[in-house]
């Protein structure tokens, strides 16, 4: 079978290698009909380091092939959605609904705390450990043009989401949205499920502010620092944001987050932190600004998102603008990496 | 009438002052029954810039004696509880519950964010800018020997109270509470008020010990650094705790409260951040671990406070474990400055 690697900069590709096998009891073998790339597989991608070529990828949907004698809730022909991390389902994070913390997982395409290698799912197959805890199955195989938004619930859509339950999204807020990448777009989505009543995308792409009003941004704003911030509080009476919901990750996209929100407000941030290790917190102290979030428990979000994907409700499809067979890997990773498509699906 | 003015390091005197008068028809006149030292008076206290002497003191309740034209909720002859922030009740942020964001207020004993001169409030008398927004009368005129409890909600218990609520202490949680000076005690007390299953006071003093334990602590902390964090994790089954309450306002005591707490947990803190200006937001990244708080805008606490004050219900009165007349207020200062007492309560 056939597998992404990423080999170095810019140097991804399909390699034949062993199919996988049950290696745990606890272990699922899934056949992958979709994946996607995520902004973050495009930082290895962008500034790869040397040394041994590696599988990647760690969002999937596909069907259950196969379970080891332990699994519980999966069968074989199970049509399954990935969270973007393993986790075993037991541990005191996991009961906590932190899976990401899983004393026992990781992210596909790396290695577990307990050691594990986990697969790279941008590949026809993929070796799902504790597959009890991992996997969601959806309860009769759906129709393929619910994929997109059930491959949504595997990172990007959860995210957004988390970026809004973290900013404490509630009925009649006003929020803003940082960053208008695949995930701040679900951000967008994700206030406006949780009944924001104003939601203000900051976006300067045409694309994207499409989508965005699709999704139910009720303003765009084109700007950014100063001048973004001046521009949100014009459009709110001369105010702050109840929620900022940070989905990009850099110094520059938190500032803007603390700077739009009003006192006693709060920031949900799910962008990887990549501009440095630190916060504001004489700013967050005189203005009461929470700020909480992080890595996207996307886990613990799973069966409310999937509800209401199937109920007609919820629908993060759009987010995936662009569709690539698996041969053309390499492609999608360049066309993301150069911002001519929003998020690209995979068809293996 | 005699008023207690900071005049440089050490160095605090009673000095005679005009009796304050009303300025503004939103004014009261508040004759000062009882008054404190706070922990953040010591700080211009021990490292005082020259300049002009200045008035001092931010907690007080004392008796209306004459109101403005213009208030509505105050007459004289009414007990008093003064928030430790001047608030107009009327802006965004007060209507928020961020009184301490007002845009109109600030602190006793400084210069407000209209520009106008607050009063501070180690004195016999004191002009109440903003009677309506800013003072809480109690019912009737309280017994003398609830006046301690009454005062604390000044400051000390709202602020001990915000620590719990912005680390969402909620029933069975468990909680750590980081620093025991006054505001560590009350937040002790606030978290086992909200349901705090286990309630752990990091404290090495024995008579602060015995005041967090007779608050509520179910277990005390002697050792601090990764000794601490070790020793919370052992009561707690091998965990971290769901909430921590940081009371001081270090870098040490921030990284304690952030070591301490579980994944999904969450930082409640009302420390005066003054160990530096930054949080390390990859380490909250990967735990997702909140962190809320600020200046605690104790005027949006006080109504419920009071009343469970009033009923019984709360006595964080012990928190003063020592009585000055306003005379010997420089000793009031150094005694604390000296740990000698938890927090002096002065007499007019």
């Amino acid at each position: 079978m056939r597998a992404t690697y990423l080999h170095g900069e810019g140097d991804i590709r399909l390699t034949d290698t062993p199919q996988p096998e049950i290696e745990h009891p606890t272990d699922a073998i899934v056949r992958v009909t979709a994946a996607c790339v995520c902004g973050s597989d495009l930082w290895g991608y962008r500034g790869a380091r040397g040394g041994e070529a590696r599988r990647i990828g760690h969002e999937f949907v596909g069907v259950v092939e196969e379970v080891g004698a332990e699994v519980r809730t999966l069968r074989a022909g199970d049509f399954v959605i990935a969270p973007f991390v393993v986790s075993d389902g037991t541990c005191g994070p996991c009961r906590d609904g932190v899976q990401t913390s899983c004393v026992n997982g990781g992210a596909w395409g790396s290695t577990s705390r307990a050691g594990e290698r986990l697969d790279g799912a941008q590949a026809q197959w993929v070796r799902a450990p504790f597959a009890d805890g991992t996997l969601v199955a959806t309860p009769v195989t759906p129709a393929d043009s619910l994929v997109p938004a059930l491959l949504s619930l595997s990172d990007v859509m959860g995210t957004g989401h988390h970026a809004a339950v973290s900013a404490g999204v509630s009925p009649g807020d006003t929020a803003v949205v940082v960053g208008d990448g695949a995930v701040g777009l679900c951000a967008v989505l994700a206030a406006t499920r949780l009944g924001a009543e104003r939601v203000i995308a900051m976006s300067r792409h045409a694309d994207r502010q499409r989508l965005a009003t699709r999704f139910g941004a009720t303003d765009i704003v084109a700007t950014r620092g100063d001048e973004g911030v001046a521009e949100v509080a014009e459009l709110l009476g001369g105010r702050g944001a109840d929620a900022v919901l940070e989905c990009v990750g850099t110094k520059e996209s938190m500032r803007q987050a603390l700077d739009s929100v009003r006192p006693g407000g709060r920031v949900g941030y799910v962008g990887v932190p990549a501009g440095g290790p630190e916060l504001p917190i004489g700013q967050m102290f005189s203005n009461n600004i929470a700020v909480a979030g992080g890595v996207a428990p996307v886990r613990h979000y799973l069966d409310a998102l999937l509800a209401d994907v199937l109920d007609g409700k919820l629908d993060p499809g759009p987010v995936f603008d662009s569709e690539y067979p698996l041969e053309r890997v390499a492609d999608a990773y360049r066309d993301m990496s150069d911002r001519k498509v929003i998020k690209p699906l995979l068809k293996p």
